[in-house]
């Protein structure tokens, strides 16, 4: 119980000194990338860029003691930064008190509504966003963060939660663009694309160790943000209008518990939902992913509560939102973390960052940080994912299409709910048709097949309706006004059987619309049979009163079934078996 | 085309004398009931008497024109009547200008929404609405309505929406009660349920002719208006403090377009679309019933829009929510309406009764009316559904039981909202696990049977999971997590086999799922294979890269499948074919 609740009792068991330096040299590789990754994502969010580093500590060690991904990195990502921009900017302006207020207690409201869900082990809920939904979401928050990010290269001003309002914005101040900013944005941009792809294989030529290798391939981001901050630095660039990140406070966050304000917590009570839902999917789908490659296993609904912990230590630490991160867990992978330490170790990287690195980022440009951002996000646009599911599946294009174009036009939190909604829909409609066959007689055997893919013998008086999936109340009309509708338009049909093979489960609106179907086609004068019915559902049937109503009787085999009203298919059955 | 839209198209083609005089018997009927309780519910939704007389009218003339249930019986009905008390009466106060007006716009909105899902053909979405819910709720609705008639009984005021708040308020002016009052009430009660009961056996003892026997059954709710209101004028009864209908507006309402009020069609946008939905389900219910009875058809979705067009109707002569009442469509069938033709009758004689009778109801106790409503509404209350969803389904029962709680609690909106949350939620957790099973080979045979359930060889580094449902992204995530349980637990596993033979349908969400799987059984050493999948199935795959990608390959048969790994199995086969 107790390790259910707290996995680290059981992987720190089988610690070893070998674990221990892989998971440090994982460590490091991903503080050198979450240092500028945290900064720049609080700059997304509209905080203070120690608040970045704030929800890169807390978290990290909250999520080593519950988190049972052995792989996982949390921390600040750019969809749910975007996500808290959104939402806490219709509630106060940036940089003011409340806007920071506000980051924090969105934090802790997801964080606890996390923790809910995971002690409800309500995980399978987030089954309900579909892949193409999620992945169109993604992209079009990709594509919303990358534009929002321009205005920083350009060092101008601009405001907006969505691409139009953010088009018009840019468009009316590109005319004061500073034009040192768009130098130092441009470069650094090229350069982060030039080092996400080229850096590892530059390197490669002059270092022989592959380990180190791998950690200096990791420094593009660090090395822009040290070049630029030197050139700000030397040439007193801020004075030319180059924003700079400034004062950044020195040491730790001190820990606290958020102030109690209903009306605020009610106000982003949506937005907390659907960051959690985001995040949660995005968590444990990079998760699973990494676990199942060594074979691991992880617990979905231990995952929610090892999140909502995160979130509320967040809260408590200074925080925002922070979610599993899908490139920074895979660095961890890549490097070799063995446990959930690893992240331990980052964030203890990180606090040592804040308390001796943050004098040196006073001259860092705004604008450096931005192009991090457009660098990683444009990862996550998915251009092939769209084509993909447009020759795969048009129903499932219409909703991933109608997911990008109402989050690009109408923002994020419209764009997931919509999203969602559309997933839910499509689900239900499916659902509420049941799989069903009209079946009939093959010749020279006992077997029963589809009447529209076989050659088969039916008598005019029987209509034998084989059920493929079980019943509850979603398709049990549809069942109901199958056989209405078959028995209206065929007066000759003088019995119905169900063969029920599939059927596993039958619930009680099902059981009441059987029900009915027996009552009003008893009135039409025509008999209901069952046939294959299975022993638990036939046990439950037995609870009411159906069994006793039913015109016909329950026939253990569709052949039984059909033979005692008819007795010419026994004869069927052996006249072709002689050839 | 035209006849799908226009259903009176197709029926008026045959109508002949015999029908018409059919009809006509049904119409005077159903007139003579509909009377006494169309005042009493424009009374419970807060309205004026002659408010139930308007909807009375247009509404079914509308029907007649778009329905496709030859029997069914609209109209104001109890829960509608509820609901637009309880959705109004936030809104403004009983008796004032706005109140009526806000009871129009709430059939207005309620009737286009309507007709838009009809166009949208989204009637399947009422099926969402399991039948313990349903029925819990109407239930619960039929103790609030009962509960809320007793003040006019006892002749005081009271308020409230739910049991709570109408008992405190009773409680407070129970005091106030006026003796002469409640004499009538408590006879009226009484009277009525006798007549309900003992009427027709009585007077089939003096009338020879059932047929008359039928019409003077249904004339108790009459006799105890015309016997009533001749008291209180008789004996000035309303002086003394009984309180009377008092004068109503004698003449038929004038059409007329209800104002555009964007404001006010907010605010009652969902409780509009709560009374859509549960008239919506109340009405195809009992036109289902009856239609199958006669082995006659009815359109869902034709349907939506009749009773959208009714609803647009009523809003236009001055009326409220109307839906299919259930005993007045069952009284209407069993009278032998024909064709939706007698609906128009009702109406003219509905009109007949506005222009000729109102004088005359001018003394007409409230207390009469309440008794009415009471003694229809209790017939709303079915313990035996409760009775027997507690021994079918404990999970059905709990969903039922927390919507009776609720509605009796906190009111018919909050119950209603709770039960479709309960209903869908139930829905989604069932169909987030697929029905699956683990096979092994039956000995001597190629047959492939759940290892729990039957003795089978399971070779030891072979995993096959035969899936019973078609694999869309509600429980794609639960086949993933399955199957990588099983291949971390068992370190010996080489080979996983999927076995499709019920797979109807694999979406983009499973796909991706699915791909997933194999690249992680790759990196895990572990092959993955399908057989028995579907011809469509196999198409669709095609479109995709899995199958390029797929480490293993898709076999025909499961038998085909396990041979080309193992070829012990086909030696298992033939084995003991040879005892």
């Amino acid at each position: 119980m107790l390790k259910r609740y707290f996995p680290i009792l059981e992987w720190s068991k089988t610690y070893s000194r070998d674990t221990l330096s892989q998971d440090m040299m994982a460590a490091v590789i991903v503080t050198i990338m979450l240092i500028p990754q945290s900064l720049a994502y609080a700059l997304l969010a509209g905080l203070p860029a120690e608040v970045g580093l704030y929800a890169s500590i807390a978290p990290l060690l909250i999520y080593t003691v519950f988190g049972t991904s052995r792989a996982l990195a949390v921390g600040p990502v750019a969809v749910a930064s975007l996500m808290t921009a959104a939402a806490v900017g219709e509630l106060a302006s940036q940089g003011t008190p409340e806007y920071y207020a506000a980051a924090i207690a969105l934090a802790l409201i997801s964080g606890l509504m996390l923790l809910v869900m995971g002690f409800l082990r309500l995980g399978f809920l987030a089954n309900f966003l579909s892949h193409p939904v999620i992945s169109g979401f993604i992209t079009a928050s990709g594509i919303i963060i990358a534009a929002s990010q321009l205005k920083h290269i350009f060092g101008i001003d601009a405001k907006g939660h969505n691409l139009y309002e953010l088009s018009i914005s840019m468009a009316e101040n590109i005319g004061e663009t500073n034009t040192t900013t768009l130098i130092i944005g441009v470069f650094a941009t090229a350069f982060l694309f030039w080092s996400r792809k080229y850096l590892k294989p530059t390197l490669a030529k002059f270092v022989n160790n592959p380990k180190l290798t791998d950690i200096l391939a990791k420094t593009g981001p660090v090395v822009a943000v040290m070049v630029t901050t030197l050139a700000v630095w030397m040439f007193a660039l801020d004075v030319e209008g180059v924003r700079i990140v400034g004062e950044i406070p020195r040491g730790l966050p001190t820990p606290s518990v958020p102030p109690i304000d209903l009306d605020l917590w009610m106000q982003i009570a949506t937005p907390a939902l659907l960051i959690s839902i985001v995040g949660y999917v995005e968590t444990i789908s990079v998760a699973s992913t990494l676990a199942a490659k060594r074979r691991q296993r992880i617990d979905p609904d231990q995952e929610l509560i090892a999140l909502g912990a995160a979130n509320v230590g967040s809260a408590m630490s200074g925080g925002f939102p922070v979610t599993g991160g899908f490139s920074r867990s895979v660095v961890n992978y890549d490097a070799g973390a063995q446990t959930p330490a690893a992240g331990a170790y980052t964030a203890i990287g990180i606090a040592m960052a804040t308390l001796f690195l943050t004098p040196l980022l006073h001259f860092l440009p705004k604008a450096t940080l931005a192009a991090t951002i457009i660098v990683a996000v444009l990862s996550l646009v998915d251009i092939g994912a769209i084509k993909r599911t447009w020759v795969y599946s048009k129903t499932d294009f219409t909703a991933m299409l109608a997911t990008i174009l109402v989050t690009l036009g109408f923002g994020v939190e419209i764009g997931i709910l919509t999203g969602v909604s559309l997933s839910i829909f499509l689900h239900l409609y499916r659902t509420s048709r049941p799989h069903f066959a009209v079946v009939g007689q093959v010749p020279g055997t006992e077997h029963f097949r589809n009447i529209n893919r076989h050659k088969v013998i039916v008598s005019p008086t029987i209509h034998s309706i084989r059920i493929d999936e079980s019943l509850y109340f979603p398709n049990a009309k549809f069942l109901e006004d199958t056989i209405n509708n078959a028995v209206a338009n065929n007066k000759e049909i003088k019995h119905v059987i169900l063969v029920c093979p599939a059927v596993n489960f039958i619930d009680a609106s099902a059981l009441e619309s059987l029900e009915a179907v027996n009552l009003r086609l008893k009135d039409a004068g025509v008999c209901l049979h069952m046939s294959e019915v299975k022993g638990p559902v036939l046990d439950r049937l037995k609870r009411s009163h159906f069994l006793q109503d039913l015109t016909g009787k329950i026939h253990l085999t569709q052949f039984d079934a059909v033979c005692s009203i008819d007795p010419d298919c026994a004869n069927q059955a052996k006249n072709e078996a002689r050839p």
